[in-house]
């Protein structure tokens, strides 16, 4: 059905051709690249100057007319607010409910968007040694455009990044790639992780290859080694997004999405990506050492009533009740002070608590609620993009 | 044919009552007056950070779909940005048009109006000596609101000035008072000039008497003089804002629409306010010197066939072909070195320019097509709203 309305558009809107920026028109577009002009994106640990998110309103991906997520992104928001500041767009037929739910030194701003992940849709924040900070502007196709994308139409998503630029009044690079934030993870020293699952799966570049990929990475990333993982988490809607499996906690050390019970589905595509991961050498020569985060004990599921509430139509991806979705403790957000981590309501929620204030003796770990993030297709770390300090 | 709409909201929306500001919910609302924490509003020839427009779309107001508009708008911002910063707010369905339209260094965001007025829908910002600069909101009622106002409703620009204030990150002041910025003008040094007409009309505060409204501009600009005229310009439909009939070029010396043609009826009323201001004392004392700027030679009125380009409809003010419009040069905008003047293809474009030009010695003059801008309703000021310099 998303077929059908996509014949009423003319082609040249939807992908723009590698090289060629779609937004050509726009503020302060740098024409070289990040890497050629030094800069490089930061880990996530480094010191950040605000996180960005994005405020859910569709209801045919969000249940109860997004009531429910809008309560649980506001908890994340006023819970980084704590932390550092926090800037959140919102359309403006939710300005003022948006307004009410989030704290007051939350900033709000009018953004259009056609969902609320900003991970995704947000610029990817790069930074030059000198302090300057820049945006690196994504083509965003929702995942897979019209070969197993999750919605249709995904115009306004593709504007967000640059228009986030132009507000925080950052140069821009309008990257020539199809490339969502979750779907990568840096270390700061010039280490990239990556799935196969995603960046090479021909609905995102089918024009390039796994060399030209890795090519762009090094240019807008500023890195100088793609580490590539296979598959992501079991059912994950993104293809595979590195930052529900596996992520960095500092340089050297990551942790992954993990289980013990070898008749988990998950179990396989975990222990492939030990293998790679035990195999690897990052940028700086380093053997990975690996931690283990348990997903939840009980595989997360709406109810068939949950999945009635939600509105679906032709566009969307539906998800019936009891299909089991992509819960995953990896998809938490390093903040200034503080790691941002969902919980399940589960056993694990503890555990995974447990060992993540291990390895961040110096941060406070901050559980928030995040079943009904889950419930639109992701979590924490997919619904926030950070920004780092500048000069 | 508004009273017919209006019937279907419920009244608590349309007005808030004085002392219970309307969003009370939002961020960082301050509680005092900007005289109780020692700031006032700063003369526009005083530094700017950068000059707040948006963007004019609605069809039932803007001839041809706004578009001869969407460029008289462009020209002024990029004008302007050649001398400081611009930041223009849009809708997202305009975003990538004014993108287009607007140099690289005007800054775009987006935010939903139901019209472009920036002078009287944007916050008054205010300064204090120590450099910070704070926000008023004032209560926005479309010009008159039910009694006489220009279009309905007007909730997305009574909301413009907070999420300006947010964007910002300034603190804002919610002010018990309908009031447009138009209507008001300040020498910096304690002086407030205003009109009669407009302030002192029933459908704007008719609970408050002249003096309740003067110690309201007391506490929300810091002055401590408030200076009245009568009427406005002939036609003006704002219910004669300040803005278009008389401004201050400095401390003790104003510009005043004039004309020498006994048979206009712009001459009584300039003779009027001419002979208020000669027996006035501003706040310092003095006597006020008064420069005559010419209106325009030919009254300035759209043909019928570029009134038969309005889309109009119920709840927009119609302007028939040969209305005579309030066409005045003293509508400029003071900026950073330069002095933004309209033109209306007249004999006296050249002439107001030219006493602008003696008055201004240390500016540019800077003469931006306004005839555009005049079919709307107001020119160069009313589009623009400056925002001091702050620490």
């Amino acid at each position: 059905m998303i077929m059908r309305i996509w014949r009423r558009l003319p082609a040249v809107r939807l992908f723009a051709p590698a090289g060629h920026p779609y937004h050509a028109s726009m503020s302060e577009l740098a024409h070289s690249t990040p890497r050629a002009d030094g800069f490089a994106m930061p880990a996530e640990w480094a010191p950040q100057a605000q996180v960005w998110m994005a405020w859910p309103e569709r209801p045919d991906n969000w249940r109860l007319g997004g009531v429910p997520a809008q309560h649980a992104f506001a908890h994340v928001a006023n819970a980084i607010a704590d932390h550092e500041p926090v800037t959140v767009g919102v359309s403006h037929r939710q300005y003022e409910h948006a307004r009410r739910l989030l704290v007051p030194r939350v900033r709000l701003v009018e953004l259009t968007t056609n969902d609320a992940w900003m991970r995704d849709i947000g610029p990817t924040f790069v930074r030059h040694e000198g302090g300057e900070v820049r945006a690196v502007d994504w083509i965003f196709n929702a995942w897979g455009g019209l070969h197993g994308g999750l919605y249709f139409p995904w115009d306004a998503d593709d504007l967000a990044a640059a228009k986030i630029a132009d507000l925080e009044r950052v140069t821009r690079y309008r990257a020539p790639l199809v490339l969502e934030g979750g779907s990568i993870h840096v270390d700061g020293e010039g280490s990239c992780l990556t799935t196969e699952e995603c960046l090479l799966n021909p609905n995102r570049n089918p024009s390039l290859n796994r060399a030209d990929i890795e090519q762009h990475l090094r240019d807008y990333l500023g890195v100088s080694t793609v580490l590539w993982l296979g598959a992501g988490v079991c059912n994950d809607e993104t293809d595979g997004h590195i930052d529900n499996l596996c992520c960095f906690l500092r340089p050297g050390v990551v942790a992954l999405a993990w289980t013990d019970d070898a008749s988990d589905p998950q179990s396989a595509i975990s222990r492939d990506a030990y293998r790679r991961l035990r195999a690897m050498h990052d940028a700086r020569g380093r053997q990975l050492e690996i931690v283990k985060l348990p997903i939840p004990a009980v595989p997360v599921a709406m109810t068939d009533e949950e999945a009635r509430e939600v509105a679906h139509g032709a566009g969307t991806f539906a998800r019936p009740g009891g299909f089991r979705l992509a819960a995953s403790y990896v998809n938490f957000l390093i903040v200034n002070g503080a790691v941002i981590v969902p919980e399940f309501g589960d056993a694990n929620d503890a555990r995974a608590a447990s060992i993540l204030a291990e390895q961040f003796p110096d941060r406070v770990i901050r559980q928030v609620p995040g079943r009904e993030i889950l419930y639109g297709g992701g979590n924490v770390h997919c619904i926030t993009q950070q920004q780092p300090a500048g000069v």
